[in-house]
């Protein structure tokens, strides 16, 4: 089963739309959407030197962009998507019925208001939604690259971002913007390529995760390997995929992106079936169960199982301050760039205490930050709702650079 | 692979060994414990009505007593274990080098003073250590119950206990003691015989577990059954069993019962093998990776997946005030005796929100009741661990009741 740039795939949407977000049709698509849009390739035959040593002969990148580039370029943005997203971030596919997965905060009017900015979205390598990755051909055996598949590193994708930024023609980015691991790939940008970005905005982030999280994170490859249709990698080869594996490793993902009092809001202990009467034995489900089945199923339909197990690794790596004495002020001292700090006080996956670490990191490093902690029920996953308070101090932050690079 | 009393099962003392904890060998066994123990056998030929309306025609419960009965048997203690745990809770089997799983509370001068109490720790029905459960023969089929065992509910254990406790000729308890899932057993007995307990303690507890939670133990069901080898429970007829599967179940579960930040202590990012060099690709493996999957691989050998099935599911369905018109004050006002509610400030899985919950319907219900929430990083195991303010607390408690019983 080969991932194709155009299969539906919208996870994030969905999680939406399970909490009763309304989604257009394309029919009807809403005045403050970037409308129709068509993913673009972008081919690289300069080699990519990669983290681990090895070396990526020959790539692509698939990606989006929403909004006009001005006359002096100085109004591009760059989106970098998080774990289990992809290019599509906005706007409306052809034929399809749901916008991208950041619809809530890009388009006309919104905090990346596509009227001002030039959005760049594009996807990962090693992903599994166009550009080249483990389910890609690898040219030297005609195969699929599979578990042979090069590890990556953030820096890897950011290296790989600011190659494309060069075939756009696009020096420096007015913003690096990333919420989770998306965050991470800004924050990056900011120590590796300090001018060639004028902000950072991070999301719901970390310098890096804490033993918890990389605990998740290999629950969920484990239950991966564990899937006898795996095949150490190879499944592809074998015309098969690790579908069972892949369906309860975003079951332990999505748990863990929702907070306990959003769970208790949305499900408590309602019922799908069954009941507790005594003396009548009737199964029971709770609806949290199949709701968690269902994504998880959904999800495992159009992930790439390797490259679960590849960008969990990338996260598990991360640590922002590693090459600078693990000091994050000196980490951050490299930087020249703003930046913006969001957090969600029932995000206990990626905790505001982390992003208060960066906080007070770029503040000893003497750099211009604002910093929010937005209060919010939904987890981890409320970067990607239209929470009011969140959206406000987004676009406050954003009209202030636009403003900037317009004038 | 059938499950047998003797063998080798104390998950919990392997936890509190990886924190460094000291194990004694049987050769120097301490004063303070209640030295060699021998599980003891109970039949019952009198039908168990349970709460699906099934029947359980004929069955046995293994158990441990620790401490000497008094002549008005009234000193006596019942302790409820936790969802992985059986009747060794304290003391040592003979060649084996590890004491029970709660050996630090029960014991000569413990919380649960030896000295004092008459100690009676059974394996609960559907267990996996020696009590009737689904590696049972199904008298019916002459094969082991498997999948076909019948759905159980706490009151099904608390009625078990109580034929027990008649056998034993022990009509009150001087107190019902339980953790976790343990701690629902002890307050389900203060509701359904009420005259038969003179305390109750509810450690680290909850009056039903929340949406998160379920999502967590449905998670971990789901990985057994994703098991090719689980053979829709029936693996023992296939002579396997679903070990990878009962892995990651264990792994999810293990997780959950720490905190976030004795994780960060333990374990931190410490990697086991590899290296972050940039340009050499030594394929890295975190410290905490591997004491999860050495916890769930050790899990799987003696746990039985059926079993793990089943009492996921007794958590799940556990609702204390479902039978009084969902009104936990209501639902309290049937208990005639005295609790003790204590909770971990780091606990997630069992919050202490929930140990206040059940305090506040205790007091609304004119009950006497002690709460204490003790400052532990530990998690939801703490209720496990040696910690001085939770012994304290846990031991005067006890001792009033040992002066009253005793006097």
């Amino acid at each position: 089963m080969r991932c194709d740039p155009c299969v539906k795939l919208r996870d994030s949407l969905d999680f939406a739309e399970s909490f009763n977000i309304r989604i257009q049709m394309p029919n009807s698509i809403p005045d403050n959407s970037v409308g129709l849009v068509k993913p673009q390739l972008m081919h690289f035959e300069q080699p990519l030197s990669l983290a681990c040593g090895r070396t990526l002969e020959d790539y692509q990148l698939v990606y989006e962009t929403y909004g006009e580039l001005n006359k002096d370029r100085s109004n591009a943005v760059l989106i970098c998507h998080a774990l289990s997203s992809h290019h599509h971030a906005a706007g409306y596919h052809e034929h399809e019925d749901k916008p991208g997965w950041w619809e809530v905060c890009i388009g006309p009017g919104k905090p990346i208001d596509t009227n001002r900015f030039f959005v760049v979205c594009p996807n990962n390598l090693g992903g599994c939604h166009g550009s080249t990755g483990p389910s890609s051909i690898n040219p030297d055996t005609g195969q699929s690259w599979g578990a042979d598949f090069p590890p990556l590193r953030v820096r890897d994708w950011v290296n790989a971002q600011a190659k494309l930024s060069d075939k756009l023609g696009i020096y420096q980015w007015a913003a690096v913007i990333g919420g989770s691991l998306g965050g991470m790939q800004a924050m990056r940008w900011a120590l590796e390529y300090p001018d060639r970005l004028r902000n950072c905005v991070v999301i719901a982030s970390a310098m890096k995760l804490t033993a918890q999280n990389i605990a998740f994170n290999e629950i969920a490859r484990s239950a991966i390997r564990s899937d006898p249709e795996f095949h150490e990698g190879n499944y592809l080869a074998h015309n098969t995929i690790p579908k069972l594996g892949l369906t309860l490793a975003r079951m332990i993902g999505h748990v863990t992106y929702l907070s306990d009092d959003l769970m208790g809001r949305k499900f408590g202990r309602q019922l799908r079936s069954g009941d507790f009467e005594q003396g009548s034995y009737n199964p029971v489900e709770f609806q949290v169960e199949s709701y968690l089945r269902y994504q998880g199923d959904k999800f495992s339909e159009f992930f790439d199982a390797n490259s679960y197990i590849l960008i969990t690794r990338i996260l598990d790596y991360f640590d922002l301050a590693r090459e600078y004495d693990n000091n994050p002020v000196n980490a951050f001292s490299q930087a020249l760039c703003d930046f913006l700090v969001v957090s969600f006080t029932t995000d206990w996956r990626f905790a505001p205490e982390r992003s208060r670490e960066i906080t007070d990191a770029l503040i000893d490093a003497g750099k211009n930050v604002c910093y929010a902690e937005v209060d919010a029920p939904e987890g981890h996953d409320a970067f990607l709702l239209p929470i009011p308070r969140y959206l406000e101090l987004f676009h406050t932050y954003m009209q202030r650079i636009a403003d900037e690079v317009n004038s």
